[in-house]
């Protein structure tokens, strides 16, 4: 069987999707949207992509396309999402939902009555560490989970301008994070603590945000987790988890760049790990798309759904709500 | 010159300095006291000391006496110090202080009155790993630090007898913890958050202690601290640092019992760390105590102060009291 | 500029070629030929390949065909190679060329005497890890090379048939290696010592071949080179190299399958790594292919000759020798 | 028990055995000899060493000696043990017994009449990650042994003048490697083959020695073993093992000077390993005197006989038979 789909949105990470899609036996892409697609039309072509667009209604309004991929910006997300419902397109959409609660949550209720398939783009489930760690824990290998880590770096922050509309920390970066301790704890977070600076640009603070913060999570089975983060590791993209149970611990380390040693009279050196997450991420996004591909052909459950896109919202949300306070913010589940 | 030095308390910790005392060029050890210490002449005789008692006031009648190693139970460290600082007798003094701030602020007065040196028995600042980063980050290799993780878990919880007159959680393992954070940031705590649980052994919540906790400290110089404290890790004793500053990070790894990597056929294995921290820190307990006897020695500062001790102790209690308010705990410097 | 080529053998490696090449944007696929193609004709299908035959001078007398994959068993490239060359099409070869010098030497001259590129299939030199280490030699990372280590082992033996027809382990295993060290080194082989046995299965005995072996090289700049095989590893494919030289070492370590580490109460464990060279080298193969690809696009040298080819033969052929005779073997460059 | 001993020869080696023996409870250090024995006054008094002398017959004279530690000159070694054999004394001999095998049979001849104890100073025997490994070998934890690898290589080529009379490389470096080939493989050496070249100092040709070497074994048993020696790494002192066996494979990896790892922008980096042997195996040889030592004190025999030196010896001479013929040397055992 093959899908017909839509790409909306051809920046960075649509771009990246489409490089893998094209590839892919069971896709046809038939459109892509983007409001700069005059200036992409070269690559478009190249791609072998049929159709382009600036507006993403000429892709739902074709009845062959069967699904569409959202990669524009998140604030045109929830509307895109109610039209597609409306169309009855299948969606994969990039997280997070939208940046605040309510609306996220009306586009749970359009998708819910619509009936059609969601995946978020927790592109970090479907690592080879971390899905084999995942696995590992849903098989019970260490018992009872007291504590989980999460270590969470990119390797410099992102403009200014970029961050303004971002969200904040919390919903830009950590959610990836929220997301991923859930997937791995199969518990529901009831309480967050978040302290948080802006260390590496003091800038920040002006408008509010931060690029340090320690997160405490507290989950309704009892077990404690933190999130470390930081919008700057100058050595690389940083992601690590360790997990602490009744039978042991379980680590999943950085990623590396090669596996080579250089030993020298003033030291042993290692290169730098990827550099950042489309680099680290390449065969998670791959394996991502082709679990959403699957999920229809097959008729089953999507791997991440629209309601684990709106819990790691709330989570975001709340932290954001404990650093203004100075205090833990329960989260009723 | 030659130290003439008394140990009290021939316990566990006890034994130990004495065991490297004992071959020390410089030390004659005249004296041990413990209340068991009919049960430990032969012991003791075999170590070639050379008078043992009950009393410890023997040891500090004597005018020969130029230091006391003080290994004895929490509750009576007060007393002994301020017993030696009246004879003048140089202190060690394994840690905390004491249980209560008020108790040890008498302490830390006598102490500075007499004129006398008191070194803290933190043994981890001795560590090879532990400080040769802490030099690294006082030369400022990692430039400005934005945040610091200490990872600490024994290997197994202790009997809930210990337990019960340990002080707690934060007062008996994580007070090495909050000093070692302390020595490597070089600047001071303004504020604590602490979550903990009793996950490993429910029964501590009837005595009022956890065994798992994660605690966030905030210091002056705006660097966020995660502690990552449990009673239990299977696979053996483990004591990690990490720290991320402007120009990268430097991680401590956890120590080895062999450099051995077994690969079989169903996967590649290593042995299990050593045990706990006498075996860990055999060595910083040398270099510790090597470093308490240079101190008498050459006329200089100790290494470890009865301040480092008291700050330490001041952020256990504001962790007690975050954990039972559930919320953070500012600590006016 | 599109390239059209044929795939000559699918087995295996053929099918692993094409997977690849079935998605490069610059490549046809317009025919594949196997003796068994009938019994692939789903598969071809699926791959939407044009044609398929039994006979591979339907491939070689197609015009439109720019260059060919030989995949076919070993003693058929002789005949494939000379053909192509009168057709005049580009060929990428697996190794080796042939079981016999004189055989290969005619192909080298056929393969001058048309002027078309043939590259030849040693993947490895196409290994992130291998090509990095290359390039550092190549730059003199380590000034003068004292000493070159390759270890080199397969996860579990062929089939004894297999190795009846293979040529024997320097020939059909140890070649890689050859390779490897005459690419790392710049420098020719003048010297080789082999010493073998059948230690994992005596029955290679019979027919004259062995298992496990350690061979010396010696090359024309005076480094010295030590090669490990063994024809069965239980805990998975392994090939590392490690190079000594005036500035230091650099070594390449095995591949993982994930980064995680488990940690027990029985000790520490990590994942075997990947199973085989499949698993193992998927990358390299693509790059390898790509590389192909693009010298005859840009109309460059091969990354790997013929040359190279005959050269790593003449190595397992003197290892033979040497091997039988019990001495070492000099090589005349 | 208390042992009486005198030390003969109280350079680099002799003092680092007096300085773990004078620590010990069982040893009394009654003389110590040493040529230079007048400029090491002030040391030898340091010590508490009673009694010293220019002349080993002084300590061979005093009923009183139960034992002599010989950290003389190699050239030295056959007449003080014969020497002592006369005397009854037991020998701690450092290696090698001698440079040629016909005067070390004769040092065998006299040991075995005289029943006194003679333990070679093979340190890297005691070494922990080398006795784990034995201990696994003798356990069969690989089963039968296919391969297996010594690398060996020291920080820095000693002077000239000390070559010299150093008995050449094998004798004076790869005879550490010999002897722990044997002791891990617990089968004796068939066949030897040795390659080597002056490639650090080209001016060691003038006095016929080499500064690297790739040397192969044959054990009796059936499996192979290769040495890679260089008497230069310039990132620091240099020994690792790895075996191969029908079950898998364990390697010993190198000692470190720390656990820590040092990311920045400019790459991964971790300090250089322990500089030495005096720093590698300090614990080894403290070990190693220990067991000398309860041999003695249990009469039970003692862990590298005499025997052992002879047989490390034996294959050092093979191979410097090898590397002059160019040719492999048998040895019957």
């Amino acid at each position: 069987m093959k899908l017909t789909i839509g790409v909306i949105g051809a920046g960075r990470i649509g771009q990246l999707h489409i490089d893998y899609l094209r590839k892919h036996p069971n896709i046809r892409i038939k459109w892509v949207s983007d409001i700069n697609c005059d200036k992409l039309a070269d690559w478009i072509e190249q791609q072998g992509i049929e159709n382009s667009t600036k507006d993403h209604h000429d892709i739902l309004n074709d009845p062959e396309v069967d699904a569409v991929i959202i990669c524009s910006p998140t604030d045109t997300h929830v509307d895109i999402i109610k039209a597609a419902c409306e169309k009855g397109k299948h969606i994969f959409c990039e997280k997070p939902i939208s940046l605040t609660l309510s609306e996220s949550l009306e586009a749970v209720k359009c998708v819910e009555e619509a009936g059609v398939k969601l995946q978020m783009g927790f592109n970090r489930r479907f690592d080879r560490n971390f899905s084999t760690l995942q696995k590992a824990l849903k098989d019970r290998t260490l018992g009872e989970i007291q504590s989980l880590r999460i270590t969470s770096r990119d390797p410099a922050p992102p403009p200014i301008e970029y961050v303004k509309h971002s969200g904040g920390l919390f919903m830009d970066m950590s959610i990836h994070d929220f997301d991923m301790a859930r997937y791995l704890m199969q518990s529901e977070v009831v309480e967050v603590y978040a302290k948080g600076a802006a260390l590496v640009n003091p800038d920040l603070k002006e408008i509010n945000d931060i690029d340090t913060a320690i997160v405490t999570l507290t989950f309704e089975n009892g077990a404690l987790c933190v999130i470390e983060n930081c919008r700057r590791s100058v050595y690389g993209y940083d992601q690590r988890i360790e997990v602490l149970g009744d039978k042991g611990s379980i680590s999943a380390g950085n990623e590396n760049t090669n596996t080579l040693t250089f030993a020298y009279a003033d030291g042993i050196k290692q290169d730098n790990p990827p550099f950042f997450f489309l680099e680290r991420y390449k065969k998670a996004y791959e394996i991502e798309m082709n679990a959403f591909i699957e999920s229809i052909i097959n008729d089953e459950n999507v791997s991440c759904s629209i309601i684990d896109g709106l819990k790691a919202q709330e989570i975001a949300e709340k932290c954001k709500e404990s650093l203004i306070k100075g205090m833990p913010v329960k989260i009723n589940s």
